[in-house]
C-alpha cells in the first residue's frame, strides 16, 4: 500500500503533508504519524500534518507529532500546511482560515513564481490562567516562577499559545542546556500535560535568539508557537519592542505583537520533496 | 529543479537512491549528498548511492555519506542498491556484479512477489596490512593493540574491509560509549584516512551484539562492512563459528565466512518512499 506525500519544512522544521482523502480508513493516523516520521524506517520528520475538511473554517489542520501524540497547534507546521494548501489548490484566495485543536487560525500567504514562499499567521493571544495551561499552581499566572530542574534553578514564565510553553531566559544559549534541561522540564509534576521548554537569550529589544524542547519531538531547529510564546513573554515583561525577530537554530522568524494582543507570526515555507510513501 | 529519487533502508541504514541519468550535469554528487541526506532541510538518509553504468560490472555504485564524504563501499547499501537495481528493471538476473572503489561485488537477490526482500553479498576478504587500511604501525597487522582514546584504553583490531574498520570487543555494549568514544578513536592520527569503529559483545560463537560508530556519519543502526569486519575479526580470532548471526540496532544480519576466506553478508533491503527531490 502506497500513501502520496509531501515533506515540507518551515525554518527546519520538518514534516510530512499527507490529504485524509488519501488515507486507507484502516490506517490509524497516530500508527502512521510514527512511522513515516522516523528518521530511518520512515521518511523522516518532527511530525505529520494531515489535511481534511473543515465545517467551520476553509480547511482543518491534524497535527501528529513524531512520537505518535497529537498537538493541538504547530506554528511552523501551519506555514507549511497553508502553503501546500494553496499549492495544490485547495484554497484560491491568499487569505484563508485553518481549523485546528486550538481553535481558528488566520493565514496569509505570500505568493512569488506562483507558489507559496512566506506565509502569515495569526497566532492569536496568550493565556496565562495556569488551570488553561494547564500547570498546577496557586495564583492567577505563572510568571517568573523558579522551578528545580537537573540540580539547577531555573526562573520559568509558563503560558498557553495553542499548547503550554514555559519560557526561560538565559544570558547566554547552548545546546547542551537545551538537551539536559528541555526534557526534566517538560516532564515536570507541576505541567500534567507536560510541556514545550524555550531558552532565551535577549540580544536586543528587537531580536533574541531561541531554542525549544519540543514536548513530543525533542530538539527541533524551530518551534513557532515557541517563538510567538517567548516574543509575547518577553514584550510582557518589557524586555523587547512590538516588532521582534528571532533567530532560531533553522533560520529566521518575525513576530509582531498587536494592539488587540493577538500576535503575527511571519517565515518560510519550503518544499523538500513528495512523491509515494510505502506504508506497512 | 526536480530529481527522482527513492528512499531505502536496510536493517535501519538508510540511503536515498538516485540514477546518474537523471542528474543534471550541472549538480555536482558531493553538495547534492549533503543536500538530500539532511533529516531536516532535505529528505534525510545516512547517505547517497548513486546508479550509474560499469564498464566492468552489470552495475556500478558511487556511494556519498550524508557529510558528503565519499566511500569506496556500504554493505547495507549495496543491499539496498542491488535491491533498487533489480526492482526497477536494470537487472535481469538475481545474481549479478556491483562496481564500487572497493572492488567488484558479487550480490544474490532473494525474491518474493516479484520484489526483492534479502540480499546477500559476497564481500571478499578482509585486508590485515597497515599501509593497505591505511593506520600507521610498525608491524605485520593492527591486531589486539591498545589505544588511549577519552581517558580510557581499548584493545583494537582494524582491518580493511572495503573500508578500514576497527573491532573493539567489550563484556557490555552501550550506546553512550560508542557516541563518546566513536568520534575520537575515528579521528585518531594512526588512522590517516579515519575508520569506522565497531563495538561487539560476543553473546555465544554463533551471536555477536554490535554498534558502529561510522566515519562520516556518525551513530548509524547498521553497518553492513562493520558487521562483517566484526565477524571476520571474531573469527579470526576464534571467538565465533563461521556463520554468526549479528543483532545490530537496526535488525539483524548473517555473516557467513567459507573456505575460501572471503564472506557472504545477507540482510533484508526495504523501500521507504520515492518521488521528486526539489534541489535547490
Amino acid at each position: 500500500m502506497f500513501i502520496p506525500f509531501k515533506k515540507m519544512h518551515g525554518a527546519g522544521n520538518d514534516f510530512i503533508v499527507i490529504k485524509e482523502e488519501d488515507i486507507p480508513d484502516n490506517v490509524e493516523l497516530q500508527q502512521l504519524a510514527r512511522s513515516c516520521c522516523h528518521r530511518n524506517f520512515g521518511i523522516g520528520a518532527d511530525g505529520l500534518l494531515v489535511v481534511a475538511a473543515s465545517q467551520a473554517a476553509d480547511v482543518k489542520m491534524i497535527y501528529y507529532n513524531s512520537d505518535g501524540s497529537i498537538a493541538n497547534m504547530c506554528g511552523n507546521g501551519i506555514r507549511c500546511f497553508s502553503k501546500f494548501v494553496f499549492d495544490e489548490g485547495l484554497a484560491n484566495k491568499e487569505n484563508f482560515k485553518v481549523e485546528t485543536l486550538a481553535g481558528i487560525y488566520r493565514v496569509d500567504v505570500k505568493i512569488a513564481n506562483h507558489k507559496v514562499e512566506f506565509v502569515k499567521v495569526n497566532m492569536g493571544r496568550m493565556y496565562f490562567k495556569p488551570e488553561e495551561i494547564p500547570v498546577v499552581h496557586d495564583g492567577p499566572h505563572f510568571i517568573k516562577q523558579k522551578i528545580h530542574g537537573g540540580g539547577k534553578v531555573f526562573e520559568a514564565t509558563t503560558v498557553l499559545m495553542g499548547v503550554p510553553h514555559t519560557v526561560i531566559f538565559l544570558d547566554k544559549l547552548s545546546d547542551d542546556d537545551v538537551r539536559n534541561f528541555g526534557p526534566i522540564i517538560e516532564n515536570m509534576e507541576i505541567f500534567p500535560h507536560k510541556t514545550n521548554v524555550n531558552f532565551v537569550e535577549v540580544v536586543s529589544r528587537g531580536l533574541v535568539h531561541v531554542k525549544t524542547w519540543e514536548r513530543g519531538a525533542g530538539f527541533t531547529l524551530a518551534c513557532g508557537t515557541g517563538v510567538t510564546s517567548v516574543c509575547g513573554v518577553a514584550h510582557y515583561l518589557d524586555l523587547v519592542d512590538s516588532e521582534v525577530e528571532v533567530i532560531i537554530d533553522g533560520g529566521r522568524l518575525q513576530v509582531i505583537i498587536k494592539d488587540d494582543g493577538t500576535m503575527d507570526m511571519e517565515g518560510p515555507a519550503e518544499d523538500i520533496c513528495e512523491g509515494k510513501y510505502y506504508y506497512k
